[in-house]
């Protein structure tokens, strides 16, 4: 695909091969973290800090198009100052670093959460067992507020697909509500390469991810069904980077 | 207002002294837990559950209308196979035990979620300190899964409003970016009378907020503008209910 100022975008499609940052926060992260995979930007001629995008795109070479009517094509409802294009991409994972995989994630929101969360605890691979909310929807890119662009990301058919390319030598925490093991500050194991494995937000994970290293459970009271699914990671997240801090990378300017 | 099966409901609005509980999980919650606000139960004669919840309305008390079309007049475009219709109450909140403040939480999915968690972690206490999202939203009632029958809240007009009324001999933890200490699992704070007291998800507490008692902050990188409001909330309310585990309480079948 290439951007083309002079023709209206369309709305996003999950078979598109590129997707777009809807507002002036995602667009300015895709523009610092990954100008690379940015095609270019679509700006409101009444945007308060249009000088400075215009700087920004200026300086990694992205071009703009001032449109209200793209913007409006592409955005819902809402007005939208500011919008970038970009190519969907993906980046393969650390063999080292810890990883969160998620397993059929369905709901878009949480998705775009949960990069959100990881990356503000300095786990920044993710691994997304399909079929899954699509990651690059718009309505993702917005709710992780561009995060996805400070992250390595990528997809798998199954988890012994995962496991197959990534499992060597690496602790495997599936959380289950049946988890072996309730995690605490206390309790909460010392582990530099691990993974923490999260199921779907209705069904959890299924029965036979028991069998994988060591099956954690977050204590909660009867009362409720069970977590929030962004709030099951961010904690879980939490305690383990706690416990085992994450190395600082260089990592957020990969341009 | 009273339930009349034979007239149609109208869609929700913020002035109704009535709200609903769309999906089954949440009106089962409500007959469970607060049968004596349920005004009366739509069904919908496909619905698989439809016998266990017919006899839990003749057990409450609580009249039934089997009405798909009254059903689809108060839902939105999905299917909807249960609802509830309940009066709007509130409960005082209890002068011992641990609140949760919320200053002006703006977005409905996560006031829902935020309900559902603090219940999971026992905190049977919610502040909320308006403006804020309207609580009786269905919207609201689905996203906390019916947890908000389980809980005791008040709307309080301002900050002051709530300090008045409940801050005696209470321990103040407003949560802000540029809180004075780290919170973390070893230097969370032991004590029993506290508030853990969060801001808006744009703006967070206002600076002000910086006079009351020990302002905390979430450790995180600098990747991330802030964590979701729901995820913080869930890690506060986890970190404290770990080191100052709630006293059980009979309140979940308070009717």
């Amino acid at each position: 695909m290439t951007f083309n100022p002079g023709e209206l975008p369309k709305k996003y499609k999950k078979e598109f091969q590129h997707s777009y940052t809807l507002g002036p926060f995602p667009t300015f992260e895709l523009l610092r973290a990954c100008p690379q995979h940015a095609l270019g930007v679509y700006l409101h001629e009444t945007f308060h800090q249009r000088e400075k995008l215009e700087a920004l795109c200026a300086e990694k070479g992205v071009p703009i198009s001032l449109s209200a009517k793209a913007l409006s094509k592409i955005s819902n409802k809402e007005i939208c100052y500011a919008a970038g294009v970009f190519e969907k991409f993906s980046v393969s994972l650390s063999e080292t670093a810890p990883h969160i995989v998620l397993v059929n994630p369905a709901d878009m929101g949480n998705l775009g959460t949960i990069l959100r969360t990881v990356l503000g605890f300095g786990i920044r691979d993710i691994a997304i067992i399909e079929p899954a909310a699509d990651l690059f929807s718009p309505k993702v890119v917005r709710a992780s507020m561009g995060a996805m662009f400070r992250l390595r990301f990528s997809l798998f058919s199954s988890f012994s697909a995962y496991l197959t390319q990534y499992g060597n030598e690496r602790a495997l925490f599936p959380f289950m509500l049946d988890g072996a093991a309730v995690l605490t500050p206390e309790s909460c194991p010392q582990t530099e390469r691990y993974s923490l494995i999260f199921g779907n937000e209705a069904a959890g994970l299924p029965p036979d991810f028991q069998q994988y290293g060591q099956t954690l459970l977050i204590a909660q009271t009867p009362q409720v069904d069970s977590l929030n699914l962004s709030v099951a990671v961010g904690i879980g997240a939490y305690l383990f980077t706690q416990k085992n801090p994450p190395a600082p990378e260089s990592f957020p300017d990969r341009a």
